[in-house]
């Protein structure tokens, strides 16, 4: 039997401490003993089903074709459905929970094509206790899949409009304002926002970032090391969007900001705002700022 | 030279912080270059060898057939010996130290058909100091074995009976009670019980559960989503074990349970009993339950 | 065309919590499909070039030849080079930023042949912003490497006296004393110092360690469990350094040695040491031991 697909991308909320990760990589190459898994993330936090849509979507441009499975899955076992989402024609699959997991990444795909529920037993391990789809019905899917087998062998076809959507916040603008909110916090603490790094293009140099009772001064800058010592920045970052960081440091710690915290951000100019440097005090969130 | 395995599957107390996993699929590939190391968790904790052999006898009856390589080590250097136990007439190889780690999953797979002491220095990489047999000793035996090397090439046959058991504790009847402890704490917080899903056949859809001091009303449930906020629920877990759980949140931490804790289970139904809802009060331990 | 290289070992700060790591193993795949990626590590502490740079020396001795992918690079997007050294006449060549990162490796492996800045922007990803080399630059050179691509067409030949050296302490004499520094803390809590295995030679079974204002004594062992419980031992590690070890425990923790600590090697047996015998005293650092 011709390999359909040579790759399975691979995420989760499972954490690494525990065996399930690797359990499920065992099912896949039981069943299709040639394919290569590449491990996207299993530190999505427990349930964050949004986390895990946001980091699948940051993925999909450099994803190469294949099966993406992604399970981050607090409705295990209830009435949710299994879902494979196939998109480009074909070029790719994305096998998970119909909980809004997938869906951004979908849209980043172009859309669905078509879709079915994963829901033909004759593709799925027997399941002692009902808690642990990614072994018993998701990794079987993608495994089958890579070898070949047709999607709608593999449960009934589902019209791509009745999915679950994925709930994604926009930015908004408010006259000479954008109101965004931190979409991410990686590892070195920059707070993404959902801003296109185009959005800032009329605003100057300066920009003023207003959050949690704050006002900040931020400066634009090329990269990291062009920020001054204790200075925040805003960059273009790897993604094309828009994150507040500060250098050699965690902006999220320093400023405070996590998933989901409200940054509007201001043009900066005006007289009271000239001259006014602001520099971050670690630690102490001051008054007057 | 053929292959005789084709699969390595990994499991160890390295931790990723460390190069010590990442040097011994480096030692794996030098020596059978066309071998898939599949990692099933390296975050056993330091020395703990009940927790990883309690892991490698959950993922047994899911591992492809091959080589099993799995180092929780504190006897490193020592007297222990360093075996490889065949399983199910040459199906599968487990390599390890002789400490019990392997024992649990020897057992799931049939018991050893034989094994030998890995005391041949000529499949072994020379050791600069004697604390890194995964590096030195396992990785070494597992690759090779995978190229087609006899295992009684690596060393000298040793009787099965005489390898060192796990210690595994079993769960014990005593009148209507089943009284069992808590084997594991996933990511998730669920707790598993080493009760079989069948020995509460018996009881209703409510047990006590009896712990630490505490008794608690638990609902015997199919899925986390059936059990209400708040509530303590009973599920038959993805390994056909029982564990208590709270939905989308930690029943370990919730209500104070780590590996090891005795947890006492009742049927529920006698006169004093009826109608007594049982809530978890988060981050509070009441009187009275 | 012909692989020149078959693996990439791949290592990192950039944890596992976020998809880089995984992005990253994606890029490669899609340019070079049939290569292996070894992860050696990915949380190294993030911006901790010495540590990153340490650990890549002390794997060098076992990593299959290939292609060494290492990013720990706080100077991203500045005027850092992005380099490529080939050491062994070719048999493997490192990939990484020019900030002394894979200097250290680079000396284990007798030094650079050649070496050249990667400025090819042919062999790189269109990047949207200036923050993720890994993906865009030294991903694709590393697989472009593998897919037989001469390492003079990623870009302008360096000298390479001229690369940013690594700077790793090395221990001195002091009379009979060797004064040494904690290099490394591995996941056991065991420090490794900066002292050649034969350097201690000379010295008894006991010597006295001096460290933050304390002297200890510690014996020198074979392995972990000949250490007497709360005793310090010293061992030969597994790199061929002296670390300093408790067995069953953290000698990191209990000593409170960090990387960077100066610790100061006497011999022992003068008069008035005769017969002490040292314990540890967990989580105190009292005086009279």
């Amino acid at each position: 039997m011709a390999l359909s697909y040579d790759t399975i991308t691979f995420l989760s909320d499972y954490g690494l401490d525990d065996e399930f990760a690797g359990i499920v990589r065992s099912v896949i190459r039981s069943i299709a003993p040639g394919v290569a898994v590449i491990d996207l993330t299993h530190d999505i936090s427990p349930y964050d089903v949004r986390a895990g849509g946001l980091a699948l979507a940051r993925s999909a441009p450099y994803l190469c074709p294949g099966v993406v499975l992604a399970v981050v899955d607090p409705g295990v076992g209830s009435e949710r459905r299994a879902i494979a989402v196939e998109v480009g024609e074909g070029a790719s699959v994305l096998v998970g929970p119909d909980n809004g997991l997938l869906a951004p990444a979908v849209a980043m795909c172009g859309g669905a094509s078509r879709a079915i529920e994963l829901n033909n037993p004759d593709f799925q391990l027997e399941a002692v206790g009902s808690t642990f789809a990614g072994r018993d019905v998701f990794a079987p899917a993608a495994a089958h899949l890579c070898n070949g087998v047709e999607l709608t062998e593999l449960g009934d076809l589902v019209d791509p409009v009745l999915l679950r959507p994925g709930l994604l916040p926009a930015r908004r603008l408010e006259g000479d304002a954008v109101v965004s909110e931190v979409l991410w916090v990686d590892r070195y603490g920059n707070a993404q926002l959902n801003i296109d790094h185009d959005d800032l293009e009329v605003f100057g140099d300066r920009v003023k970032l207003m959050f949690g009772g704050d006002t900040r001064t931020a400066r634009r800058v090329d990269h990291f090391q062009a920020i001054g010592v204790g200075e925040v920045g805003l960059v273009v970052d790897s993604y094309g969007l828009i994150a507040v960081v500060v250098d050699q440091g965690s902006a999220a710690t320093d400023l405070d900001l996590h998933p989901g915290t409200e940054v509007r951000v201001e043009p900066f100019g005006s007289g009271q705002d000239a001259g006014v440097t602001t520099r971050v005090d670690l630690g102490a969130k001051g008054r007057g700022r």
